[in-house]
């Protein structure tokens, strides 16, 4: 059983600490910098974009990971410069803010996993960012969660942070806390989207990887914004242990089964609130498709309806534009018979048997000119079912993209 | 060897003639039906949607070109509606089409091809387009090819079409015509894209289907809009004889050879139109990608730059964002080595073995804000090509289609 703390955050955890900075990296008047700090080494695991691309940071914490998944410490994040496509002078960049984080804090060479968003072939400021670490690691302090949630936002509106705290089996309580950035570029495997999730509890490395596999398919890798995936999306999880209670050490136990219930719900609602805060986005919109002959062929479906254009442009107009949800899984590759689709577009039955059913166009349009909106498609086939989250495509993301840079 | 004509269309052939009417299927005050007929048998080959949803025009063409590749006398196409999710009713008036032409113009049941775009979902009105039907049976002219394009205009802003003569190796000439309608989910494989292309070549059917794939795969099946891909896309290619030129009977022959080179030719034009009339579009862009392990390889990058938002919106912006191009490169799922790519933007080198090279972004922002731009990557690893065509995303796009249907 887990239950949300109200304004919880990436430092809830016991044994969490959290620190901002502004580096003058891209922004003026802001902090760009956030640390995250765990008093005692925790253990660690993370999932990396799949593009062939891959930022420096990412390539760093991919062997990092692979060499320490016991021993993290911090996490160094910057926003405005995504360090990516910065040849040598990249690599030397991350290192310089490992270094720097280890310094500051007196930590073991190693300890640090470093994350960078922002664009994409600018040089890193190297010096400013290691300055503005130096300042940070002295404000080190368990309220500090939000401020880093807000430190390392883009073009997001407003930060992503939540934190569960979480009941298991014996009686024993850990907290599960998060901050995430996402806005544009938001596609599964992954998003530019950085997530950080930390914990007290003791979990061991193969079964945080586990747990955060199994959360991230139904989370972050279950949204999309635009369809883009970066060169930076990196989602870790950090386990400090601090809460004082067992080890989980047993996939088949029911505290791992708690555990991986908490980190879903943390998952979610972060991954969620990326998509609510997507570029220009007016509508949140939960796509199910059901009835499919498997999950996978559910889960193609409902992402190329969360892809679609014209289906986020119909959502945008409040236009209950079924047919293009009809179109967008007839060529996303899922088996599907017509005749036998039984669709709903926000709460109406509009389709059923190939045929549509009559409705007021201007009652149904009614019913989408909300925040929240549902699409609903039962491909009457099989048992297969996927949930994915998207947004409307208003006219702002191309007024926030065609202007990010310049 | 071919030449456009001028002001060349669909009727420019030997043997073709074309005609409208005005059903009032959506549009007030416009002709909405357009009549291609040519005075003897045809011979055909087409192309359709890869869309598991196909709407019943798309299922009777299908039928229809297995049963008569040899002996087509005719095409009706309507604009306003798709005839798509419209059960056994859209059956029934795809069948009412077809007879009603056939009754009108004295020919061969099966004889007639049928074509719909426009809304999807909404009941076909019948009445009113057979009535159309047998006013434009009395209109034919070679000069309506031009009206003809436009009769079957949807979101479309300027009716396409062309023509080209072709000189085959024994001195004969053939003429080459065409028109098509595109504009909104535009994807290969194809897009809501209708086109009929017509000959007076005398072009045995097996060598016509072989010709009309190859020349789609490097027109209209090498360009993305939005990257839907529709219920209704149909691309036919009928060829009547009358020019009086020898048959076209052997794949080895040159006289095939220079047939095919005109089919691209008239094809390529077709599909850069529909491109350069994408919705809200104000750039037309050209893809290339050379250097790949594999001309397959090559496209998968081109066609994923193409149609990746954050390239497009970048590319609206006139923003010089090459980072978003590599971007969408490294997760096409081609192989790609990022110290090896050499990449032009607006004819400028921007990057080169994975370093951004220092450029003026004044001046480069100013070459990109043309209506025409070339994005060229070289991959560096072997020698795979392709060249595709897309369009910029502007807010237009989205006005569009939130209103399209309401």
């Amino acid at each position: 059983m887990s239950e949300f703390i109200e304004s919880g955050h990436a430092a809830s955890p016991t044994g969490w600490r959290a620190a901002t900075a502004a580096c003058g990296i891209k922004y003026a008047g802001r902090d760009d910098l956030a640390l995250l700090v765990s008093d005692t080494p925790a253990s660690a695991a993370a999932i990396f974009t799949t593009n062939k691309v891959k930022a420096a940071p990412v390539r760093y914490d991919m062997a990092l990971i692979q060499r320490n998944a016991g021993g993290l410490r911090a996490v160094t994040i910057n926003a405005g410069n995504a360090n990516a496509c910065t040849g040598p002078a990249g690599d030397a960049a991350v290192l310089a803010m490992a270094r720097a984080t280890e310094q500051a804090l007196g930590l073991e060479p190693e300890s640090v996993f470093v994350m960078s968003t922002g664009t994409i072939g600018v040089p890193m400021p190297v010096e400013k960012i290691t300055a503005g670490i130096a300042v940070a690691a002295t404000r080190l302090s368990a309220e500090a969660g939000v401020a880093a949630a807000r430190a390392i936002m883009t073009t997001d509106t407003r930060p992503k942070h939540c934190a569960a705290r979480v009941a298991l089996p014996d009686g024993s309580l850990i907290t599960i806390g998060g901050m995430a950035k996402g806005a544009g570029m938001i596609h599964p495997n992954m998003a530019t989207m950085l997530s950080v999730v930390t914990t007290d509890a003791a979990v061991h490395p193969a079964l945080l990887d586990r747990a955060l596999r199994a959360a991230a398919d139904r989370s972050f890798n279950s949204i999309s914004i635009d369809g883009d995936t970066s060169t930076n999306d990196t989602l870790v999880v950090l386990a400090n242990g601090a809460a004082g209670a067992p080890a989980i050490v047993d996939a088949a136990s029911p505290a791992f089964a708690a555990f991986q219930a908490g980190l879903l719900a943390v998952c979610q609602r972060l991954a969620q609130a990326v998509v609510r805060d997507g570029e220009g986005a007016t509508r949140f919109v939960t796509i199910t498709v059901r009835g499919a002959v498997s999950d996978a062929d559910a889960r193609l479906a409902a992402m190329t309806i969360a892809r679609s254009p014209l289906v986020k442009t119909a959502l945008y107009g409040a236009d209950p534009n079924w047919g293009r949800v009809l179109c967008a899984i007839g060529y996303s590759g899922a088996e599907v018979e017509p005749d036998r689709v039984v669709l709903h577009f926000g709460g109406l039955r509009v389709l059923e048997g190939g045929l549509p059913l009559p409705f007021d166009e201007r009652a149904a349009s009614d019913r989408l000119n909300v925040p929240e909106v549902e699409i609903d498609a039962d491909l009457g086939l099989g048992t297969g079912e996927a949930t994915v989250w998207t947004c409307d495509l208003g006219p702002d993301y191309i007024t926030i993209n065609a202007e990010y840079r310049t």
